[in-house]
């Protein structure tokens, strides 16, 4: 996916935001921002929005020296998820299929990455999840044609997005993995936003439920030239991808390879690309897919 | 008021909506945002956010050579708002206290602007802008101070924002001349954005009911050291100023003179400055009144 114009704005707003998480000063935080707009002003609108919202957090890092201002919180949407994962098992369970309630507990888990005050939030509200689930269709449901993709695969990659939010992967992992499917689990080689990393992973207590790998870097989404040739060879090998959240669906949205996109749509610019509305929620396979393996390269 | 960090990204989108309106080619409409930018990054915090927002609309004007790309939605906005007035004459003499539901939908104009999709727009819903009225609490509500302030006062500048808005106060207006007080209208002399200019006034037939003069300048709110001699003397010489919208907050909310700002606050910015919520609606005195006359000069 390409960058638009209003993607400008979102990103040095995302900017700001970190700034403000990580509670720099005015003057630093001024600069920042300066510096930032100096470098956006030969934005490539070719690359991903992603990987032009990287731009922000790499100036973040190099003028504040700041490397994870979202450590604490990413603790913080853990320990909440943690505390009601037993619920969310609970409800899977509650229902006949369980495999197509676990997938919406893993968008439910995008989903109030969203709804929450970051700053303020210190607990989920459990019945306004399940309650969420049940009042809110997905926009795209594809579920269909996933399942049937299930049925020749083995291997699955699930391409993870933000802390917290893994722990409601976790649900829908479990449900594959009793259809005896191996999962690989791919978090940030580094910080990046709230994006899970193996610290996350391991606090989410995946176990022996899949293996986890690093993609080799911290960029928002998957930058494939940028990508560790470990992760790489999964990427290749897996029969089918679980890509959860934005900035992974701008960023593979054109490989070809077989790929579930699930996600709530939370800016207007990937609505569009979605054929569907502002915080919608969607289920969708890959429209570029070719049919062939997920050959990728690093020069792709 | 200062700029706050939060307000450079909102220029930009400012920015961004404006070559959206006026049509302009993507490869027009990225250099526009380019040059924005650059001048953005020296960004005087000092101003005001209507003082940094002008500088969008300086680029757009020199980059894209279009004086008023709003031109065609400030005569529709008259258009539809002159299409209800009627209605709404009827409803400030169905009650009481007709003074204060006149300012309510004065008011009321400042919220529609903020409302209707201006691209989409081809109705006003006046049971909407009613049941709103009804249902829409004052934030700020220092209509007794004002009805107080109001028996001292003779003269009345009343400082618009939008066209279309300007229909809506000419309902207060018209209650105001009622008290047999001399309202003065002021408009900007040159277009920007979809604020009201002289041919606004015309259109929206104030006829006899105020005296219409013009700012001298194109600024967002009002810049006094930018304003015409003839705009500061009314300005001196006005015993009440009633100031619509957010720009001539953001610019006259220190200027010690006796002003009530009628408006809905569009932006968190705004809301924290008010000491109310986003989207809240205000009738606020001014709080840097001085008690001294309404002494301006363009050194300020």
């Amino acid at each position: 996916m390409k960058t638009d114009l209003e993607c400008v704005p979102c990103i040095i707003k995302q900017t700001i935001n970190t700034l403000k998480i990580s509670g720099c000063s005015n003057k630093l935080s001024k600069k920042v921002v300066s510096e930032l707009l100096q470098k956006l002003e030969n934005i490539d609108y070719d690359l991903s929005p992603a990987a032009n919202s990287d731009i922000g957090y790499i100036v973040f890092r190099e003028v504040t020296g700041i490397k994870d201002p979202y450590y604490d919180l990413k603790r913080k949407y853990n320990r909440l998820a943690l505390d009601i994962y037993p619920k969310l098992e609970k409800v899977v369970d509650s229902v006949k299929n369980k495999l197509y309630m676990a997938a919406k507990v893993a968008i439910a888990g995008n989903v109030i990455d969203f709804g929450i005050d970051i700053k303020k939030v210190n607990t989920l509200d459990f019945n306004k999840i399940i309650q969420d689930l049940q009042n809110t269709p997905l926009a795209v449901d594809n579920y269909d044609k996933f399942r049937e993709s299930l049925k020749d695969s083995i291997n699955i990659l699930y391409i993870t997005d933000n802390a917290g939010e893994i722990v409601f992967d976790k649900v829908f992992i479990k449900e594959l993995v009793k259809l005896d499917k191996k999962v690989v689990l791919s978090v940030k080689s580094n910080p990046i936003i709230n994006d899970a990393t193996l610290e996350d992973a391991i606090e989410a207590k995946f176990d022996s439920l899949a293996r986890v790998i690093e993609t080799g870097n911290s960029n928002i989404g998957i930058n494939i030239s940028d990508s560790s040739d470990a992760f790489l060879e999964e990427f290749k090998k897996a029969d089918l991808i679980i890509s959860k959240g934005q900035g992974n669906f701008e960023t593979l949205d054109k490989t070809g390879a077989n790929i579930f996109f699930l996600l709530m749509a939370k800016c207007e610019k990937i609505a569009r690309e979605l054929g569907v509305k502002h915080s919608d929620i969607v289920f969708a396979e890959s429209k570029a897919r070719t049919g062939k393996s997920n050959a990728v390269s690093k020069n792709q």
